[in-house]
């Protein structure tokens, strides 16, 4: 099945458009995961079984997970492996290299770990896009128009009448029709309205909501299609105090995604057309 | 003690401008190195031992770890830590990522595994390359302008009468002018040329000699200042044969590291002003 298709399927069984961001930060984990062998896996397993039901998805950063060496690749590995089957899996590692080392990435995260999707970045040109987009059940989400202060550098530059990230978001239209879609941050309201809007029915990674603080409300007035995801990671994973008993950190965390789907989805209602 | 100077001094004791690039495909090690518990490793020290009197130092391209697992990161771990001190370390990272985010990758890899240098892709503006030049003795090579065909998608497109890599090259400076340098690659002999006449003294790191061909005294008629790299990868690691026995294998190496070493520092004489 293409991603589009499964993606679909998945939020609408689900009846969520949410994705849940594991930025497992080691040292944010509260002290009471903290006696298991692998204290970022454990408190992974078990913010998976407390926001499940709340979500379509996870959303891995990888930079997490390398800065803690093997417990840190371990903890990816098996993290990946719990994921639901009925849940899209997000590789969120910004790559983007030569085609014949991007082949690597994509054999390391696609194939050995088995995500649905990855997130790229567009500098070096179609063939650091290529060889995952080769793989023809897997799916691109590429750095089109990003969250932070230092997006405004180079992806507003104009060339021509259009801005880089535009220029980027067609291009990567002419690569692929069905098999890239666009990261593009909350506070880009502008831009997730024009690009929701496209027929190309282009699949939305919108990351920027909760601990980076942008209105639920004002971003779901401007999304126009169905296979966005909206990304949130330390407002959820964290939302427990540190010193709390486990069972009640997580029903924190339970409650937050619930709570976040929640408004997600009866905003969706109440503005899509 | 600062990159630049570091470099400077390890690139006149050494007498050469190489850098030896350890893109270890696990699959073209040569079945002699095989037998090792980590094949991967065991082909890289023996490499570095073959090669450190010829380089000035090494790159490291995380793919081909990445694709390998734990003994991806074993090998890398390792092999950074055999790298003799009187060598450059580089990182070929190609991350970008938000500041808080790429604070973790900045930790995996210039704290924990004591890299020298990194590589960063430019597309997500300054709060992606911070972290990495809050370390004060380290640096960035920001992608500027690379050697694969998918640089002309983006990186020439022009905005005002600057092209996109031009605009990021200045904008670097802006941000650090000791620590930040480019990786510009070797079929671009006009970037080459501006770049090592400014006055900036811009390290340059330049791929593309070798496997991906193009021609070293063009090269090196091109370039004006001292503080430049040449990483060659493929055609030094892997110029024994697959059936070579290893001391045969690893003279080639050895020769071939030799041999690009000398014609370098040859150039170097004749053309540098």
């Amino acid at each position: 099945m293409i991603y589009k298709d499964k993606l679909s399927k998945i939020i609408k069984a689900s009846n969520s458009n949410l994705v849940v961001g594991l930025d497992t930060d080691f040292d944010k984990i509260p002290s009471v995961f903290k006696s298991a062998k692998n204290p970022m896996l454990e408190f992974n397993l078990c913010i998976i079984e407390a926001t499940s039901k709340y979500c379509a998805g996870y959303k891995i950063n990888l930079a997490f997970y390398e800065a803690a060496g093997y417990k840190g690749l371990e903890a990816l590995e098996e993290t990946v492996k719990a994921i639901p089957r009925n849940r899209i899996k997000i590789c969120d590692a910004k790559r983007g290299d030569i085609g014949s080392t991007a082949e690597f990435y994509a054999r390391a995260y696609l194939d050995n770990m088995n995500f649905d999707s990855i997130t790229v970045s567009p500098y070096m040109g179609f063939d650091s896009v290529s060889p995952f987009i080769e793989r023809k059940d897997k799916f691109v989400y590429l750095l089109v128009r990003t969250s932070n202060k230092g997006a405004e550098d180079f992806q507003t530059l104009k060339s021509g009448n259009k801005e880089l990230f535009d220029i980027v978001a067609s291009k990567a239209l002419s690569w692929s029709k069905n098999q890239i879609g666009y990261v593009i941050g909350a506070n880009h309201l502008k831009e997730i309205k024009k690009y929701s809007l496209s027929k190309a029915n282009t699949p939305l990674l919108i990351p920027g909501i909760g601990a980076q603080g942008n209105d639920i409300e004002n971003l779901m007035k401007n999304i126009n299609n169905d296979l966005f995801l909206i990304n949130s990671s330390r407002s959820i994973i964290f939302a427990g105090h540190e010193h709390d008993i486990k069972s009640v950190f997580l029903r924190k965390v339970s409650e937050q995604a619930n709570s976040l789907n929640n408004q997600i989805t009866s905003l969706r209602k109440k503005h899509f057309k």
